[in-house]
């Protein structure tokens, strides 16, 4: 029993701040206007561990606590917690195993993100909010097949995301983020706090490029040197923006 | 008197629990931005007692109380309560009286849902978080002709939700919310919470599908595998969303 | 000395009620988001002493003390306060002058009746969260002429409310509310807070009947029974709406 | 030593209360909804000094201390600070060695504004909103050539907002904010409070031109009698808005 208790410890103490991770980056979700109710879901990952910590399914952000976040390995099973794993677990899990320098992912339903991916379109780059961020559109991934509905529907969700990032040469690195049509997006990044970042970022320049349309329907995209300027100013290597830490 | 005293303190306790799940439930209403000064009502039923708990008429949440919740049978007749219940009364007391499987009403004018109810359109389903809580447009019942409007005109109110659902062949257990035509929401669900859970999903939804059409006029509705999926995951006999409780 | 004292003082004591009225409802407008900065005002009447009590011009809504409230004439002369009145004091006066039989004024730049009063247009009535508060269309009075603007501008915006409601036969007290073209909203009521109250309801009604033109451009207005039907039942002989007091 | 630490200590007081204001200013920015995460900067000027202190680049709001802010000079080199200044610096630099009678300047990404010069649109002086805060439709300066991105970017970002004025006649004292297209809006006024207050006006009043026009797309502007009207009442020699202090 003493070795039972002791290696139970070990194990709760091994992935203590990995959930806590999980947990402050979900709670950022309601903070940030990302959610209503339980529509949305943050996982952290660790790679030495290769396991990943995510949200319990259908529970509330303020009644959500340390110890019901659930640690998953990358085929999606579990590997503790008492509690039900978000319903969009194996989404996560595959992009996990598949692009294996990304250390946290979100999923919300958020209303100007879930608006352009209902209306079936990529959003197209046409300022400099968008560029500091990304310097392509920002893509929606065709609905699903039936088939893929009809079968492993949330580990297929996954192939879908990476299909599309295939298909149009898409860097995993310089674009985190994706909507998936008539469903919402995804974000991810190097860990679950940048991933919540480019959610908030995402339904931003979503909100930002609907209002460009309803003022001028014939918006031209960026021109290339400027956004190349500013995703370089951020990200490039001579990179001058933040405090360089 | 002592007897008296002794029937009225007995019934006082006997509708406690009923009071406060209404009370909680129309609190509920501000918290979630659902509506401007006294514009909304949430009721709550007593199955065995045969009385359902409700709002009353034109006082402002912040100043509610307990107390002021009022007590009425399935015929609109009050049972207990000094303050006049809400004028949408009738109109709760016929849902209650005619789908004895439901256990909370909700009414607001959320903005977005009543948009829609003006606009006279039926919300069509265009992604996964209107999916999620059903799998068919949410329906907008036709104004009432003018001898419904000049006659019983709440109790109408009433007939006419129950009128189209038989007419469109819809659920109300799988379609727990419906337009009135120039008028606005109601939602129901298996008690008080439940169907104030309802209302903030129905505005959410009707935002996104103003922001869908707005992006994309021609946006084609969610096909029929997805539909399916979505809704069955969260409420089909083998559902896998949330905690299972 | 000591009279002047007494006399001061007696003064202070007649106008505290007038002037804490017009303070309270004053702070409602930042509450209910209706003000952005100082784009606002309230007003409070005190008919047996034929004056009225409003905002200083500029002062911030969180500087603002209950002393700094100004008492008018229906002249637009200063009776107390040391403090320049608002700068549309002279719309306020000619209302109260010519409507007797109002006890509170509001004028804010609210977003959405703006954006109405900016496109020209009286706001049609669509629903029943209209239809509550008055039976017609809300009326866009025509941007004055030359020669108003460039005489007592703002006396004669006072006059343009008036002349419009005689040319269209609108009746004050069924209409509390009106859209000066590319200006924007004043409300009125029987008292301070109610003219608050209707520059609320005023900016949730303009943004539901601009939703509902983008949802469907067609929208025909609501028909005559049902919106007879919702102003009588809170405003006519029989209502029902509220607690009747 | 003494000596040394002698002048640190008069250099960080001599500094204190600009960057006291500075630190102020910014913090308004988050406060008014002007900005998601650090997307904005502000800086104040000390024209004796010939000095401005502005916000260090991406440290969050809530993170902010007003010993980051950092004291640069007109030519953008840094006088005092630990902290690498705002990638925008160069561009206040510019404005404030330009503009000798300007006190503080602002720059966000806040939605409608940005949505305006995203769609490369004036704003349209369609009311008296605008009208109190300058009487012509608020410029957005074309995009820059390729050669002023590639070359030293911020520096002609503010070269191409000084020759917007220049060439289209508009006076800095009267107009005190301007949109980039593609990028977003600079506003500027006395000291730094006012030109977050000129930010916050901006983004109120680009909403509301978009929802004029989308209530009525054939919305012509205000008339020249009435755009003089309010910008002379609240700016001119005869002003009678505010308490003329």
């Amino acid at each position: 029993m003493k070795t039972l208790q002791y290696i139970k410890t070990k194990n709760l103490k091994k992935y203590k701040n990995l959930k806590e991770e999980c947990y402050e980056a979900n709670l950022e979700l309601p903070k940030l206007g990302l959610v209503l109710f339980t529509f949305g879901n943050v996982s952290a990952v660790d790679r030495k561990e290769g396991v990943f910590a995510i949200k319990p399914s259908g529970v509330p952000y303020e009644k959500l606590k340390v110890e019901d976040i659930v640690i998953m390995d990358y085929d999606a099973k579990v590997v503790e917690g008492n509690m039900r794993p978000s319903s969009d677990t194996k989404t996560h899990a595959l992009l996990y195993k598949t692009w294996d320098d990304i250390g946290g992912i979100t999923h919300t339903h958020s209303t100007y993100a879930v608006a352009w991916a209902q209306a079936g379109k990529n959003i197209p780059i046409f300022g400099t909010t968008h560029a500091d961020h990304t310097h392509q559109d920002i893509p929606c991934a065709p609905v699903l097949s039936d088939e893929m509905i009809q079968g492993d529907y949330e580990f297929e969700t996954g192939n879908q995301i990476i299909n599309v990032f295939k298909e149009r040469g898409l860097s995993h690195l310089e674009m985190e983020m994706v909507l998936l049509q008539n469903h919402g997006p995804f974000t991810w990044g190097k860990d679950a706090a940048k991933s919540v970042y480019n959610a908030a970022v995402l339904e931003e320049v979503a909100k930002m490029a609907q209002l460009t349309l309803a003022i001028n329907p014939e918006t031209p995209r960026l021109k290339e040197t400027l956004k190349n300027k500013h995703f370089q100013r951020k990200h490039g290597k001579d990179a001058y923006y933040g405090q360089g830490c």
